[in-house]
């Protein structure tokens, strides 16, 4: 079926269009009254990601409530690591915790992988079929994965950290236990994101969250090779967009990978990232969320000023999830500028 | 009296020497035995900071201990918020907690300024003197500061954030206020660093520790233009260096400032900052902390490589503080490294 709104889509297939597409990282999520209803009525957040029914209620929401042109679904990247044999609990005001934590080549091999992983993750998929249902072809639907690197960093470190230094310490002092383990998750990675293309997203983006904590040579030797190997397995089906945040020194490797878009952090200045990958590529991003925190006319002003940096060939976002205190009306206004922007 | 050990002096004056120094940032702290010591007989984190003959101890330890080129005086940035009319805490394993905040203009317009302020920390001056005295010319003494918006952001957050989004939110909705506050903060960080430099120091280190947090537009409009105030005042007495942590995107901005060195992170290819400030300008930096965690031959063969790629003009350091539970022999492993070193 067609899509009434396909802008994303002929955008990520390099087709002129009349203005950007626009939708926001975490636009599901506690900036809307109606998902913190929803949230309220469940025990937790793990509850809400495995419950298919709810997972496409707040999914759909900021399609008809902020009039966004994608929708993406609502889950978490760690729902690998805990298919793969590591539980996560989600700890209020803290993040994510791992009762259990991998502490040495026995751990590793002592996972699951590959496509018993993604049988694993069946609510996942009754999620998108419902969630495409209640779209009924609205706006294209993104699925999404945590890139290796970053699903490693929460196996091996067991929560959120300023440094990760665990994580890169096992980098440094176990090379070759790095690769097998990294290896392992971009193999359930794949089978994962077939399965999640399988129940109906239209698009793939891949998150590295935590690429800006290393540099350009170990991101080179432990991250490049697995986001290149999960693109070019899904590629041949849906469009793949990679958000490396904080990596721009590997903007050029990330590049080479030939995916159909970039994400870019709002640190990242337009010249620069257009100087490195051109004018032809597909850039996303990269407004600060914190601009959503001023006044109409800066954030108005602010959003013109990026369309016209990135030029042609761009998909409006923040630079960053959007943070759960946002002024709606902020939000709002935001979407509405790239809504009234012409080329 | 001439110093013993002038390398770090002789390198920012930007002669031409031997070996690159090196000093590592946050050398003075829990890496050493001996600074636990001393820690664990006081009641906490701030007596220290505030007690002249325990700071001078602490402070030299790691010359005696390491062999390092330069001590950096043992204090803590948030001095200056605190003798501004702000006080703080240092809550164990959390970091710094500050009890009353800036909300608004009069909460700005009630802060001491200037020369008050500086006077309010007699402690730090009084435990230069007695470094100065227990090192006795064996090596340079550096002092430093936190540049305005990094002390902004905690006098408006209150404490560490992944996000700041407090204190950037307060940039984008109250401009001219952050503006007046950014410039108390810098009228009172200048006279707080001639004192210092009356009572001995040699060389100082502006930290910028949360640079990261903004991007190329409002950098230059919030932080350039103090930084350059502050070094400005500085420079005719000692050797600046300059270390805004994450600002990739500002180094042409910071190199323009004319400070004599720059502090890199380890997320900067040698080769950008080089093809940004050329061969010329003296670089400070920039091992991943993490590769201390590594065996002696990583450790080595990665240190030669980074001054291999530096090339003259630099000093060496790590891209960030050394975290607290690196191991002792992989810092000494560093320093040998570079004192074997030849041009």
């Amino acid at each position: 079926m067609a899509l009434e709104n396909d802008l994303l889509l002929r955008v990520l297939r390099g087709e002129k269009v009349e203005r950007p597409p626009i939708w926001l990282m975490r636009q599901a999520g506690r900036i809307l009254p109606q998902y913190r209803r929803v949230r309220a009525s469940l025990s937790g957040f793990i509850e809400l990601v495995t419950t298919p029914d709810k997972v496409a209620e707040v999914t759909i929401q900021p399609v008809d409530e902020l009039g966004v042109d994608a929708a993406i679904i609502f889950s978490d990247i760690l729902v690998i690591p805990e298919a793969m044999g590591l539980p996560y609990e989600m700890v209020e005001k803290k993040g994510p915790y791992f009762p259990k934590v991998l502490k040495n080549r026995a751990d590793i091999d002592a996972l699951r992988s590959g496509d018993v992983v993604a049988n694993e993750l069946q609510y996942v998929y009754d999620g998108i079929k419902l969630t495409k249902i209640g779209l009924n072809n609205r706006v294209p639907l993104i699925g999404f994965a945590g890139c290796p690197f970053t699903l490693f960093c929460y196996m091996i470190e067991g929560q959120g950290s300023k440094t990760f230094s665990k994580a890169k310490a096992f980098l440094y002092r176990n090379p070759d236990d790095a690769h097998v383990l990294l290896e392992k998750i971009t193999k359930s990675v794949i089978a994962y994101l077939h399965k999640k293309i399988d129940a109906g997203v239209d698009v793939i983006q891949l998150f590295d969250s935590w690429a800006g904590i290393l540099d350009e040579v170990t991101y080179k030797q432990f991250c490049i090779p697995y986001i290149n190997e999960i693109t070019k397995s899904i590629q041949q089906r849906v469009p793949v967009i990679i958000f490396s945040k904080g990596a721009w020194f590997s903007y050029k490797d990330i590049n080479n990978i030939g995916s159909n878009a970039i994400g870019v952090d709002w640190n990242t200045p337009v010249k620069y990232i257009r100087s490195v990958v051109g004018h032809d590529k597909v850039l996303q991003g990269n407004l600060d969320p914190c601009v959503l925190y001023s006044d109409k006319e800066t954030i108005k002003n602010t959003t013109i000023d990026m369309m016209n940096a990135f030029g042609r060939n761009h998909i409006v976002n923040l630079g960053h999830g959007v943070y759960p205190d946002t002024p709606l009306d902020g939000v709002k206004c935001f979407v509405d500028t790239v809504k009234g922007y012409e080329y």
